[in-house]
């Protein structure tokens, strides 16, 4: 456990400095210009932050959920845009280790240090009835084929593996992982998107792509479970992102405040900013303490279900609403492009909207909430 | 360690089960007659609830603060007003604890089983200049004789042993520790509060009250210091008083609205109904976080004031918020004197006025977040 | 239009008048014992306050709806139960003088000078379907004999008429006028209400109670739609008294803020407590405008309801807020039962619940904007 | 008056249809590409819309403010910087007209038909404090000789007449009037604001620029009296402003929610949105209520400040919020460049600091309810 706590505390002091030198100084580089410069990139898989917590056994550092969380929030700090690639990609390699058979996790997931991996659910007929989707995969002989069109992916177009939900029969959901490389394989549109702009989120196109048994994520059938628990991974990781981007919210306020003055006092002595800065502070303490307990329950091997969907629901509501006090402190400096403190709103406001509405967490925290007490 | 889980499990099992049997049925009668049955305090005190946290070495159990904590935010799921009780007599000893000297502890601690302890600041006076209090203590041979008048004591009346503030100079304050029965000492008249009306609040006034050097709380102009400690443990113990508050909130709503149809649905699987469940959930479970984490820091020896005053600012507002969401699910019954629902909002009310408001922690909390960025 | 512009003013004067010197001075009182002190309710008849707004051809003053709704702003501000106790008169004068045959009109209009008449709908079946309710009326011969029983009446126990929903055939809502001194009418038990403790809630209950064909309000059939226009009436000036309650609570914290000093300066001069009363200003002042359009498009014969329902969801809402705001101002002393802040945020509360829920209101105006727009 | 009625419906009438077909149109384009189409801001010359509310005697429409403010409603419901931009101008008519002398309106109100005057205080010294402004005017003969840079003012770069602040002496502050063809004017930078792009914002720098005598707005000293006067005719303005962009949300959810379906029902039918669309609504009618009662006020010459500054403070937050929750009802749509929503936010959030916080207007208007009471 010393020695667990060590390598822990190593990764995290490196993550940190990797963040504040290597990151963070492009913040507003990969806001504005909607993309990632390439050197970056490269620098992550160099420094194999892509496998921090890929089991031992697949050439990964095995981390725990905790320890990956951890290291989310550290990196969201300094950019949001670059720890939600990288929690699609957790999100992506968990699925895998769960719900794979062990053929394809000795296919795939030793690709995952170099390949981003993603996951992918949702269709142009879109909605809330995953049953309305279109894909599907038809078994021939001893393969499947694949045909579909699946839209608004995390990391689409960057990620190279993508885990797609098809439908195997007309009432039954399945996943199956494929590969660009793979003939049929088409990558479509990108997005648009008003936050986030740093992370892909496109399109891709599959024509008769033709896989092995062995590409089936879990069994047949197995398709809401299998994106519930994606649901699930991608919420703990969410809400460390969103503890990120409130710390880098309170750096700048707090660093904006002291030095900021109304006639002669620094305006962190009024009344109104400290509201703000204190809510702020609250705000991210909370959502920090709720991932924490997430993973904490994961790690133990708990249903970590309600804590998740708290993370994700409580921590983008509360990154908007600090991100909105943060600009009111800076005035008209917040409001300025030449400002992070717009652009946080922004990627705050797109975690919203991903991996569940908040009115959706709320469903299910209510239901479980009952249930509990039944 | 593994000893020290066991019997913290059986202690909370037991609170656990004594909340229940013993003070849960009386929250109503509590709150109307604005006090307790008498067979409930003698029970408190023959359970040696009042001792849980007194160290071993004076005859107390010796449970740390985290147990201490979670105890008291049992007792308030069934009863705020007798949580809160406990928690300003906890309080006063943890004063006593860290800065009496030898004397007055072997002389107070072990009274503490039997006797509550209370901690008073406050004079008519008011405000918030602690140096515009009118009580003081003057230096006569090596005693110290004491005059004064001291209001709005959480358990005023019902403790029997008194924590004042009082000047010993013009500028310099300083802590007595006073006993009821001693000459000099009268009780005066009792508040007539909204909420946490169990709780006796009162007045002391101290005329020409004659005590040894030992009885002198620290050092002559501590008093701050002292005053600011038992700030930090108070708003501790009311963040787990808060948290048993919205979870007494969520028992009722997640029954009522199990129960209660809407034609023949459950109100249950109604979107508004499981927002406001979902919001009080999220309340209770992140306002246990934060005085969970405060207890563990201050059990672990590291500054606990921010998340200290975090616990107390965020905790009363939400469960004040809270207990208007639950209102709102019951509809007319919330309203109605005959459910608790509306008393849970006048009991998370009164918490919000008491040791500082909101709008000082928030305060405290700014500073704090700039200083540690500093 | 000029003489009609004086004698509102002149009413108006003389209601400003009539609260501050015969009705503020008792707004503790009427709280604390739940009940009015007889000589009020006599002053009030006395003074013809009870039919302002009845037309002048049945002896009333005849005064339009916006007259009418600034008549209760005004009398809320001194105190909301008594303010509340007139709406409820005023809003079944209204019903009668929309729907009321003439033999109806001629035997109770004249009355309502010196005879409160209520308005009642629910049963305990409770619920939000009227058509679960049981009270029906059976006709016989050229008579209706009405059985059943109503609770939550709003005057109930106060008032000597009673408009009541009954069943006419099981899918058919009808409403009959009945009086308290006719054979088999019984006053049953009265609630014991939160706030607006000043105006009784009681049940009625119908044994038999044999009336004359013009005792039918509308034709048969017309429950829902008496019921719907009884709504808008009510919240028109249900928008009025919470306006009333908000302008009484910026008269506590503007004075209170005024005088209270924090050392030296009055506590006015920050920006905290500027933040709160500019809020409960603002709250307040557009509650006022929501209820005079509604009141003016009703005058005007234009389509009232939903401004009507946005004074009441909007007005009853900001008014706990407000009250909450009120209450964090003044401190200790807005939490004492001594000081009337406490008892207006359960006034305000009591709205919130009556007439309709919030979240009604809200499905209501949503369908009305699109309506509107389809 | 029946001929004035006729003639607003008349003007509303055109500026409705005006704005159907060629400003909403255009909407997100000026969103996207920061400009106005020149073809537009042609026709709103030709259109004689830079007038309307010029006096008679000026070459004027001579429209009254609550005309006027209608009238900036109804185009800011199809794109809002435009609206802002003729705030702007209005804005500083009104100062020319209030207080400018018989020369300076007989030079420059009659070419407020064809040139835009901007108005301008701030400099880069930045703050709170106009006594900390450099730029000043020199009484040398009877000329002043003006310099100075002003920035961040709206239509900066696109008016050709800026009244702007300077120092007359060290403690006295004065306003001009200068011309962009007169020697030693010239433009600086473009502000890059996130919202209102379609407001060009920009700076002006001035080199030795001599005025006549004449061009002194009032009297010397008169700076601050001014300024104030210029916020409160811009507040009544950009709450009609506010007003129009939560129709254009309105215009937006309505329609999508009608026609959105969650599986087979229109989404409208959902509690969830219907909640956010009520809430909207009411922020919409209320902030009308707010401008339109500013502007009847200050048209029947009553103080008006406390309501134009609630209209701007309590209109702004109430347009960010309800953008947010038309956001959260389109979801994803919501979220895209390609959908207007997210351009209102931004376009809602710069109005909030625009004209003084949110938090100084809270001040004036708490300050000025203890007034009215005292």
């Amino acid at each position: 456990m010393d020695q667990n706590k060590t390598s822990k505390e190593i990764l995290l002091r490196m993550v940190k400095s990797f963040t504040e030198n290597e990151v963070a100084p492009f913040d507003m580089e990969i806001d504005h210009t909607r993309s990632y410069v390439n050197d970056l990139l490269n620098k992550i898989k160099e420094t194999d932050l892509l496998s921090t917590m890929l089991p031992k056994e697949y050439g990964g550092a095995g981390f725990d959920g905790s320890t990956t969380a951890e290291m989310i929030n550290e990196i969201a700090r300094g950019n949001a845009s670059l720890a939600v690639t990288l929690e699609g990609h957790f999100k992506s390699i968990d699925q895998i280790v769960k719900f794979g058979n062990q053929a394809l996790k000795d296919e795939y997931l030793p690709q995952a240090k170099s390949r981003i991996i993603a996951f992918s659910m949702t269709e142009p007929s879109g909605g809330s009835n995953p049953l309305g989707i279109n894909s599907h995969a038809k078994h021939v002989g001893d393969k499947w084929i694949i045909n579909g069109d699946k839209i608004m992916i995390t990391n689409g177009g960057l990620a190279e593996i993508y885990c797609v939900l098809v439908k195997t029969a007309p009432e039954e959901l399945s996943f199956f992982v494929v590969d660009k490389d793979m003939e049929g394989f088409e990558f479509g549109k990108q997005e648009n998107f008003l936050g986030l702009t740093g992370v892909p989120v496109g399109e891709i196109v599959m024509n008769n792509i033709e896989v092995d048994e062995s590409h089936l994520l879990g069994k047949v059938g197995m398709g809401k479970e299998i994106g519930d628990s994606a649901h699930n991974d991608a919420r703990v990781l969410m809400g460390a992102v969103l503890t990120g981007i409130m710390e880098h919210e309170l750096d700048i306020v707090t660093d904006y405040a002291t030095h900021r003055k109304a006639i002669d006092t620094p305006i962190i002595q009024m009344q109104g900013i400290q509201r703000k800065i204190a809510d702020i502070a609250i705000a991210k303490e909370t959502t920090k303490l709720l991932y924490q307990k997430a993973a904490w329950l994961k790690d133990n091997r708990q249903d970590y279900e309600e804590e998740a969907a708290m993370a994700k629901a409580y921590g983008s509501r509360s990154a908007v609403k600090s991100g909105d006090d943060a600009l009111q402190i800076l005035g008209g400096y917040g409001y300025s492009l030449d400002y992070p403190v717009e652009h946080l709103i922004r990627d705050a406001r797109a975690m919203e909207l991903a991996e569940g509405t908040v009115e959706k967490m709320r469903t299910e925290i209510a239901l479980i909430e009952a249930k509990n007490r039944a």
